[in-house]
């Protein structure tokens, strides 16, 4: 099956600079895929001019508009038409396209893949899955922000959507499922958790999943799990903490190896390694999260990203398009509804 | 003012042993400091014979009952009256104590503060205060899980308290607050955060703090405020997944150095301040809750912490005891009442 891939050329921070960029790097493992760029062709045409074998797989698609990076939802929706983010989602309505990314403003994303591939019956509210790295690979954690707020029932949906998620990419057949509270005993957290819980357990037989209770922060890394469910709220404010404590860390190596002598030294020699640990946790490294519940196969990479972010983003909604997540997902979160009637 | 502190001996996974061993290292640096030590007799004597100098400065009252780490609250108030929590938290009442300590569970140290110290008039909820390490200093983030939900009213009053926190901590007499949410921007969150940013502007002129917006979990790191305000939900899972994510990337690096023979050169030589980043990156070193809205200063270690820190989270209640934060947040939440009628 060759695919192809649908791309906001003008979303993100550093676009569409580093788009082409990381595209290239894309291209280079994934010499079949196609691209279809949507964005201001001028600007496009000499970023492009220098990846010639990534020119002859591409497409550019001209859009006169671009969506700010900090534009409000209502505004997006109402001038949204022109805009490189609109069409490139478009593309996969009129099935131009297997999947679209987009490294642009996360709400935007939402509110328009809503709007034109509409949400997968019954999911009532998208999320946002993202790779965590772990002490044993890496964790599904969802959702990143997509919602605010969740009921017990978008978390079962959460859940389900994620059981899904982890078989194409761990390929694993029944995935280890937990629920992000502030305790790992039964009575912790509060009523919407506790529903969420018993929802788990009551669903893990049919979805052949495998509940393994309440996890807790320190757990995420620990990888104990193969996918954290938590709401949006604590999922995204999780995940830039860890970011932030990423950074924070690596200040403190930095300044406790340069203010001393043996320090530099010791530094100099393990350059290699200290290298290979940089790279290994930098968080461009597992970029891109994967907007599940709307019919589509839809990649929201970080919108301060670079090119090695944005070619792990588009590889992964490349990876999803291969594996056939939106079919996977449609077909479970129906028998879901069949159950419930 | 000589100040006396009550100590829940037994409370903690490693209780009484690194209670007594943490206790040793707070009376050197506060060798006028007195300890009312709760708990067993028969197994706290022979570990305070070990430190002479903390033993002359030491009482043991008997309590012939521990609280499980793992008990449910309904089981503690029941049948904690002999219990080594019950009593030290009861030392307040009786003034023979400035302040209580104990590493033990804790939604029983919360359960027993409530109900024999009661609240601070009119707050209706505890936060709990920790301090948090960042790229300028310190920064305090409240609530750490004394509760699972706050509306907007209890999150004006942690901000409040947190603000008379900061003074005293951070010796600052405007401290900057701020607000974590999933954006900084004013479209981003949820009702309750939305109100409670509201809220927060409105207040602080008379209460004399600078409100400075949302921050997001990067930016606790950051350092950009002196006190973040959350629900206890969002504040323990953020602290739990920064703990989870130094342990990970403290595996990183030591794997990237020993897998490579130059890295374990370079560590070697490097070992005197490779040791001190490790010693940076001890959560030991900032251990110590507040609980703050209570009346009295109840200080929550870390049950799992070693010697050291349970003695950082001693001093913490000692600097509490000698700063008043007790007079100085209900002197600040009754004029919060009065302005309210």
């Amino acid at each position: 099956m060759s695919i192809t891939l649908s791309v906001d050329a003008m979303g993100g921070d550093h676009a569409p600079d580093i788009v082409i960029h990381g595209l290239s790097k894309t291209h280079i493992r994934h010499p079949d895929v196609r691209f279809q760029l949507y964005g201001i062709k001028e600007v496009i045409v000499p970023l492009l001019k220098q990846y010639p074998q990534l020119d002859n797989k591409s497409d550019i698609i001209h859009c006169s508009d671009v969506v700010a990076m900090d534009a409000k939802p209502s505004q997006i929706i109402r001038r949204s038409k022109e805009t490189s983010l609109w069409q490139a989602v478009g593309a996969l309505l009129e099935n131009k396209a297997d999947a679209i990314i987009s490294a642009g403003n996360t709400g935007a994303l939402m509110a328009i893949a809503k709007l034109r591939l509409r949400m997968i019956d019954p999911v009532d509210r998208p999320a946002i899955a993202s790779l965590w790295p772990t002490m044993t690979g890496e964790t599904i954690v969802m959702d990143m922000g997509a919602n605010t707020m969740a009921d017990p029932k978008n978390l079962l949906d959460f859940c389900l959507m994620g059981t899904e998620y982890a078989r194409i990419i761990f390929d694993n057949k029944k995935p280890k499922i937990g629920l992000l509270n502030v305790g790992s005993e039964e009575t912790k957290g509060h009523e919407i958790i506790k529903e969420a819980d018993s929802l788990f357990k009551e669903y893990q037989n049919i979805y052949q999943y495998h509940y393994h209770g309440f996890v807790e922060g320190n757990d995420i890394a620990k990888g104990i799990v193969d996918v954290v469910v938590t709401d949006g709220f604590t999922g995204n404010v999780a995940l830039k903490t860890a970011e932030g404590t990423a950074k924070l860390i690596g200040h403190y190596l930095k300044s406790s190896l340069t203010s001393h002598p043996l320090g530099k030294l010791g530094a100099w020699i393990a350059q290699k390694p200290l290298k290979a640990f940089k790279e290994k946790i930098n968080p461009s490294r597992v970029n891109g999260g994967a907007l599940l519940g709307v019919n589509g196969i839809v990649v929201k990479s970080h919108g301060g990203t670079d090119h090695i972010g944005f070619a792990a983003a588009s590889e992964l909604a490349i990876d999803l398009a291969k594996g056939n997540i939106l079919e996977a997902i449609s077909q479970k979160i129906h028998q879901h509804e069949v159950i419930k009637k």
